[in-house]
């Protein structure tokens, strides 16, 4: 887009679904998908570039977290996904450098964001969902095009003269493959670090032979050879996949937003932007009746079950508001439901955690709250009557930098005191990217108050005893709290969004690194700062001048 | 400074001794020493600001970082050190806020990589050293003063209303505690995130029980017992240690340097710099003679010592090429001398690793190397005829981007072809700041090769056998050599300075991250970023305008 504060554009819709895909083909056959990258030239998200070549925009991206949602939900039977491209003579040119040469660099952030997280869930699908990703190179595969089929388990490429793996950004573009290509080469694949020096600066990039012996590819094998190679690859992991073969898909029916630009209301979260304050206030619901009774009855409710329903309301409201509402710095959490009932459903998602369907919901939950912690946003909680931060619902307050619960009633409302409760949910399954639990994060000091805090899964925290616990920063009466809680939210909004941005990206993720962690921090950490060298953005940088036919030049001094 | 392309300034020289502090004061009192900061006000490095209130510069590091050294190499009596302020009234303010906002980005990139590793080293004499560093905050100690804190093993503070500790930097500068503050503070502390938060966006900061109680130090004492508390801790460290009592220190004498700008020479380094092709070549030399036969004749040839005088000169030359040439890119390495010698010099380290004396010499190796490891700048190796990359030398070419080989002789050349030689000091005195050794970071993909080359120590192994063991990357012939070299050292030089500098950093560290890999890293990288905003660096910036009166203006969108 042109930079966002000269030309205002309507807001990006991360609403999806394959009838509307302008840039994929998704095929199935059997207990194999076949995801085809064919991207439309004219088809870009914003005027101003086009499409060539297979190189992608966020509308791109868009379709593909679209269909590798569906695959996940819809289609229980595929156990394994062939990505690979449409057309004749490319498999994907990555990133369309026009694209980013004229975008703001906040919008390239939060693009290379999203793709991260795209490609992160892609490895997830295949490490954790029993749909295993394969790649099938049949063309050149250069910057984001690589980075894509890096985040597959298996990359075969066409031994042909033309199709090559690289990583051209650096020479070409002077800035990163930092869609997790150079952490992936280095931390996943093992390449070795003269080897990816190598690779990383050399624009023609490696193909044959040489390309499996370094690393950088699995197989390669003859272009006639090499659909039938990737099928049988395909198929073995298929038929190792513990997803149900005879199990219905659920369709991920449009998701209803209504409202305006002010109030967005999902079913169970609904969104209310105070802009003079520069802030998003987000409740979600709990759950109005009982879980279903068993899997079955999960199967039945379809997309309508709550934890699903508020998944994907979350996800929505999230990558709207990084990609949309730019100026809305902090997003303050609330709840508002029926506790008995949230941890109700955490026990129906625990006792039938190995059914693939409740797995899917799990995961999906684990996602979008991975999302809020890479989130450049301040994300407070508020813990007042009236809410239920409990077991899952409780991770929103645990993924926000601080909390402020009352302590005590409000004078004149009659609901009760608010408390929290803890459920087995908040020991397992949602690990956020550093591979710990929120809890284990946040106690590393005292290890030990984990496992305290295992027995008292089920009890009403009240706020003495949330404060006695740790699991909430500040504890005001009502007295206080409507001081309390507005200067701290006034005093957020007036620092520097940037300091905020740097200072959370520190504070949240102490303890063990990932892949996926190290994604976040250095690599994109580096890239956002390239992203804003004139050496890359500056009138003469290598990406704005690239196609011109003029080459960058540069501040040689080196930082 | 001012802007280095406005206004150009004498080199910095970071070669410096007691009798010339104009900021510091160390005393020693049996086996506890005492380091008083005792800032100078117009004694800042250059001209333009005012070091007010215990604020340093790189000037005042320089002088801190010569007297971690002496108390290591001068002191082997010393067990314990109390880091302290001079001054009635303050204990430190942090780095001067009018040298950053008259600084370049590079030079404040520069200075805190430099203060990074000054405080890393105050760890690790800690941890591997037996010289543990104590702070006693004797007054409010804020930003970099508590990072510098934050960097010893024990924080005693004084309980008054005065004294405090703070991280002012988000809510009034709009730049990060960049000095280690926010990884230490969740990482090593273990400080709970949602208390960092609100310490970390809290200009006054935190004092008395609270300051405890949060984990922010580790004691408060009246004002009246903090020097006897404080004593009393150190005595008992210094009690702990294995550093001999009654052994004699070492003097480092100055360091000798001859040449001119374009060409340096120390004992056993050289630096030959060409300007029109952006590059150093740096030729480190082996001995000249046999090692001493023991501990005590390492001791008695004292800084003459030649992995000592090698540790010494390379340190000067990295610290001055990165401050001083910015515009020179890539470091090329080589070495030149006897292989059997340095070998014997390794077996001498090896043999005496525990006496006192040989264990610093080792652990000031692994600082420099360390040091080379987090220079942003491309390092190629250079294997030819007549070198000596061998065990401490090897570890030279093992912390390049790449290295080339010669294979075979020069043609009209008589001496031999090249070999290297790996030593048992490749395995595991010097870790990279990932805890790993260079050979395992290479080797992650096949770990057992780290095994298996432990079976080859002693071995000369020529190009093929060094290519064939995967410890270079490129092994071109006398026929080819010229021209591949001269390409590969031309190309590199072509490319942007700022994508080198994030793709070196993403490739060079795979594998697990630690404390201090984490602040070169995610914190580090993230304050670069912030250093570029204009949030922060703007003619309306919050670190500009700080100290006029205004506010920063800022930007409010997030990315």
């Amino acid at each position: 887009m042109a930079d966002a504060t000269s030309a205002p554009q309507p807001p990006v819709d991360f609403r999806t679904e394959p009838g509307r895909y302008k840039h994929w083909k998704l095929a199935i056959d059997g207990n194999v998908a076949t995801l085809a990258m064919d991207v439309k030239e004219d088809g870009g998200l914003r005027p101003g570039y086009e499409l060539k070549l297979n190189s992608y925009d966020l509308g791109v991206d868009i379709e593909l977290y679209d269909a590798v949602q569906r695959l996940r939900f819809e289609h229980p039977e595929v156990g394994a996904v062939i990505l690979t491209s449409g057309k004749e003579r490319i498999f994907c040119a990555g990133a369309n450098i026009r694209m980013l040469g004229q975008s703001s660099h906040g919008w390239k952030v939060n693009f290379c964001k999203f793709t991260n997280e795209t490609r992160n869930g892609l490895e997830e699908a295949s490490a954790a969902s029993g749909q295993t990703y394969l790649a099938s190179v049949n063309g050149p595969c250069a910057g984001g095009g690589y980075e894509l089929a890096l985040a597959t388990d298996w990359i075969v490429m066409a031994d042909d003269g033309n199709t090559a793996v690289s990583l051209p950004e650096v020479p070409l573009l002077a800035v990163l493959p930092g869609t997790g290509g150079l952490t992936r080469l280095v931390d996943k694949r093992h390449v070795r670090r003269d080897r990816a020096d190598f690779f990383s600066t050399t624009e023609e990039g490696v193909k044959g032979k040489r390309a499996v012996e370094w690393g950088f590819v699995d197989e390669v094998v003859p272009r006639s050879r090499l659909d039938e190679t990737v099928r049988a690859r395909a198929a073995e992991r298929a038929a190792k996949s513990d997803r149900p073969q005879g199990a219905k898909g659920i369709a991920l029916t449009p998701l209803e937003r209504t409202g305006d630009r002010d109030r967005l209301r999902y079913p169970h979260v609904a969104c209310a932007i105070d802009r003079a304050r520069g802030l998003a206030e987000i409740t979600v619901s709990g759950p109005e009746t009982a879980p279903p009774a068993d899997a079955a009855g999960v199967a039945a409710q379809g997309a309508a079950f709550w934890p699903l329903a508020v998944a994907r309301a979350l996800d929505d409201l999230i990558l709207h508001l990084r990609t949309n509402e730019e100026e809305i710095g902090l997003w303050v959490v609330k709840t508002a439901g029926d506790a008995e009932r949230v941890d109700a459903y955490d026990t129906l998602l625990a006792d039938h955690a190995s059914d693939w369907l409740v797995r899917e919901v799990r995961l999906y939950l684990r996602r979008v709250f991975k999302r809020l912690d890479v989130s450049s946003r301040s994300i407070f909680a508020l813990v007042e009557p009236g809410s239920c931060f409990t077991g899952t619902l409780l991770e929103l307050l645990l993924a926000a930098d601080r909390s402020y619960m009352l302590d005590g009633a409000f004078e004149g409302d009659a609901r009760p005191a608010p408390s929290l409760r803890l459920t087995a949910t908040n020991f397992g399954p949602y690990p956020m990217v550093n591979g710990l639990t929120r809890l284990a994060s946040r106690f590393l000091a005292e290890p030990s108050r984990v496992d305290e805090l295992k027995r008292r899964i089920g009890e009403d925290l009240d706020a003495a005893a949330a404060a006695e616990a740790g699991l909430v920063t500040f504890t005001p009466d009502d007295i206080d709290w409507e001081d309390e809680v507005r200067l701290a939210l006034e005093e957020r909004a007036a620092f520097s969004p940037d300091a905020l941005t740097g200072m959370e990206a520190s504070l949240r993720f102490a303890g063990p690194e990932t892949l996926e962690s190290k994604i976040f921090s250095r690599l994109s950490a580096w890239q956002n700062w390239i992203f804003q060298r004139p050496n890359a953005v500056g009138a003469t940088g290598a990406l704005q001048v690239y196609g011109t036919g003029q080459r960058g030049e540069f501040d040689r001094r080196r930082v």
